[in-house]
């Protein structure tokens, strides 16, 4: 086979992935908007049968082959060498395991997954115990047939984040702690911000006119994007041109869909972005969870909550709600929607004090794999751990250590990638600031200029870059914390009067 | 092989056409309700992949051997029997056309809709003209390679109601056109209904609260079915315990959106009521085009448009919409919603004049195919056709014979079963009034109680049953025109006070 053949054969290997691709994504958007429960065992039945043969197309070692002989050729086309490159990298991870192994696994991760849900809706750590046992010797064992040299958590560590580990996650954990931790003090102490008109009665019908209101200021076109609801809001999509967003209305809180909604259109925008010509490849998609996580937070965080973009939008959400807040202003509204308390549940927690439920995980996760945390009194551990850095203890478990799902399908790594995003989009928007007059566009309802500018330098790549590749590109240096840990400290040291 | 081993290889043939068959379906469905348009070139380059993995799952060479041999077996019990026949049957009817074929007709009937959207938008039936003729020509070759010695159009026929003919379409036509031309001349000649108050102004946020209430009264649960909305309407599901109907609500009509709501209900509530156990097997469905019309045209005209069925619902009907029904008495409501007026689009037409619209159709099929009519000035033979049979002429060819999609992918054969459906109804409904109180069922909010009487005597039986074995089991004689017939003529000349 001369080049050519070899490509068009690629090419072909690379369509059918992206076909049943395609259909897992459709079938799961709708088992987890509209699908009906009865249904459940017979469409995940042949879920897992479609998601096999996926699984016999992504690891046919004579791609493996073909993928060597391509990546030997230097007449490849950079793009492809760097496609082909994370193929290799996808298909030598999960060939390794032997395949009983690799179902043995799967029935774990949807047992435990089980078992979560059962210790969650109980209160009773003990029943998710044994399992966060067994998943976390499964995954260690995965891991290791990897034959790295690289230890095992840092290999995870990596394989949400391309180029992180616990020696870098230390040095910017470290940073957070020091001064996050006396920061959260100070706020906690100091005299607090009215928020209570942000949880009077807000019926979700006029939420939602509000939301269109908001979906057209933030680009998110019914052309490519679609918006639904459910109990945990998530993006999904099947090209760029086709992104699903969910978000989810609480009565008595006005706020809380707005910023999920703002959160997960920054997640649909990066992908929405991607150059399209990487559709149906591994090239299309965000280049790591961090990056992922720093575009949605960016929108979240750094737009959503400065007084520019309510300077635009206050208005109508006023005209929603005249009786709740008709007699709110600008200011009080944008000081509220800033508050930060300490509190248990991470999916609720503000920005500043974010970070320190994050870096818990991590020491857990850290002292799980290095062997100096047991899944035993875990529980305890954990509301130690809460105590210590946010000063506040769950009376039980569903607020504690039960609140996430991550851990019982064997998400490790992962967390820590939720902090370090904040802290990439920081760096992001300080430049982007030095650019372009953020406030400006935010104020005269020109979002998309934000969004141009995020697209030239972060989105339209995919997963051609690293993402420090791509820091390094769009801010001129590498990533650094201190310009998250000065934006936080800034903006609180005023909200609160702290100087 | 064993008879076991011969079934395990089957079932397993079966789970995997399932499979296949599901994610179809959800895309297919989320096609039509949710996924944004930019993405679907996208989707469906993939789908019409998947489309082909299946295809080549159907007619692999290797199963129709495998299910011969089950046939000769004489130890097969006989649901596995049936359904063989049934395989046996897709299988001969779609290998006999050769492949290179079978693509290239996909093809032509996806231009051929695209060129009736725009001949319809366009109102210029001469843009899809040359597909009409090029489709009919390709459905005929189609069917010759199937060798059977039964002319063309009775195969057709054949596919949609199997047992079905142009003989006894023609007898069945026949009958409609003696005793319905003169009926509906005479209610179009008699004092008309007053039904004005139906089309005033109707908020569709309004519209939707009521559809709740009347899904719920449907016994339509959301465990096993889920609404959603569409430009038109239409019923699909994956398995028995997961089946999706969607509706249109215009604004300025109360009664639309409440009867496709209806009848659409009717629709999924056959599949849902099928037994389950041939979930994902082709025993799993409707028996016919006919017999799933006679439910859906059971549960809108023969249950939804009584006295009894408003007597329980109409009262919230008139709650929610005080302005606009509160002064309208239940009597002056019911009749209103039970007006006959010719008219020239088919999916608006009423339960009398509607059999008038598939006459008409079933006639320019039965011309084409036998050569006595012709695809040139075919619009002008239609309209005169509507003439003669309902007094209307269409001013432009989107309200003529451009008003439907079935001719433009070939879908011929299929049209009569509509009024076949809705002339079965009305003997299965003699039969169940008879057997039980439907009136008093429906008055007191226990819709249930006719569900199922049709679940035991029509639907839990899926395929297994030939449509004429369900209505002689069920009505204890063969389907008889003449029930129909009397029931349209009993009820209009009443409500025009004809006597």
């Amino acid at each position: 086979m001369n080049l050519n053949e070899k490509l068009q054969k690629y090419n072909d290997w690379v369509f059918r992935m992206s076909a049943y691709r395609m259909a897992l994504a459709v079938i799961g958007i709708d088992k987890l908007t509209v699908a009906p429960e009865a249904g459940s065992d017979y469409r995940d039945k042949r879920t897992a049968f479609l998601s096999g043969e996926l699984f016999s197309i992504e690891t046919d070692p004579e791609m493996l082959k073909l993928i060597e002989e391509l990546l030997e050729d230097e007449n490849l086309d950079s793009e492809t060498r760097r496609a082909a490159e994370l193929y290799r990298k996808m298909i030598h991870d999960t060939v390794c395991i032997p395949k009983d192994e690799y179902v043995e696994a799967m029935e774990l991760m949807n047992s435990s997954y089980n078992a979560w849900l059962e210790a969650k809706m109980k209160n009773d750590y003990s029943i998710f115990e044994p399992y966060l046992k067994k998943v976390i010797a499964v995954k260690k064992k995965q891991y290791e047939y990897r034959g790295s040299d690289m230890p095992l958590y840092d290999q995870m560590l990596d394989d949400y984040e391309p180029g992180m580990n616990r020696e870098k996650y230390d040095a910017f954990f470290g940073a957070l702690k020091e001064r996050l931790v006396p920061l959260i003090r100070r706020v906690t102490e100091a005299e607090q911000v009215e928020d209570s008109f942000l949880y009077l009665n807000y019926p979700v019908s006029d939420q939602k006119a509000f939301t269109d209101t908001l979906l057209a200021y933030l680009h998110f076109d019914p052309s490519w994007g679609y918006q639904n609801e459910t109990e945990h809001p998530f993006t999904n999509g099947t090209c760029s041109n086709d992104m699903r967003t969910t978000t989810k209305y609480l009565e008595n809180n006005v706020i809380s869909a707005i910023l999920s909604t703002v959160h997960e259109v920054g997640h649909a925008t990066y992908q929405h972005d991607v150059d399209p010509r990487y559709d149906g490849t591994i090239l299309a998609d965000g280049i790591s969870s961090g990056m992922h996580e720093s575009q949605s937070r960016l929108f979240e965080n750094y737009l959503a909550k400065t007084k520019a973009f309510w300077e635009c939008n206050y208005p109508a959400l006023q005209k929603q709600f005249p009786q709740q807040l008709g007699s709110v202003s600008l200011d009080q509204f944008v000081d509220a929607v800033n508050v930060a308390k300490p509190s248990l549940v991470r999916t609720e927690a503000d920005e500043l004090t974010y970070p320190m439920h994050i870096l818990i995980r991590y020491e857990i996760e850290k002292g799980l794999f290095e062997g100096t945390i047991s899944t035993e009194g875990l529980d305890k551990t954990w509301d130690d751990m809460y105590e210590k850095y946010l000063g506040v203890r769950a009376e039980k478990a569903s607020a504690g250590i039960l609140q996430d799902v991550h851990w019982s399908d064997g998400s490790f790594g992962y967390f820590p990638t939720y902090a370090l995003g904040s802290a990439f989009a920081a760096q992001f928007v300080r430049k982007m600031r030095s650019e372009i007059d953020v406030d400006e566009a935010l104020r005269t309802g020109h979002f998309e200029i934000c969004v141009n500018w995020l697209k030239e330098h972060i989105h339209h790549y995919g997963c051609l870059l690293e993402a420090d590749e791509i820091m390094k590109k769009a801010t001129g240096e590498e990533f650094n914390v201190n310009y998250y840990l000065d934006y936080l400290e800034d903006k609180y040291t005023k909200l609160y009067h702290l100087d």
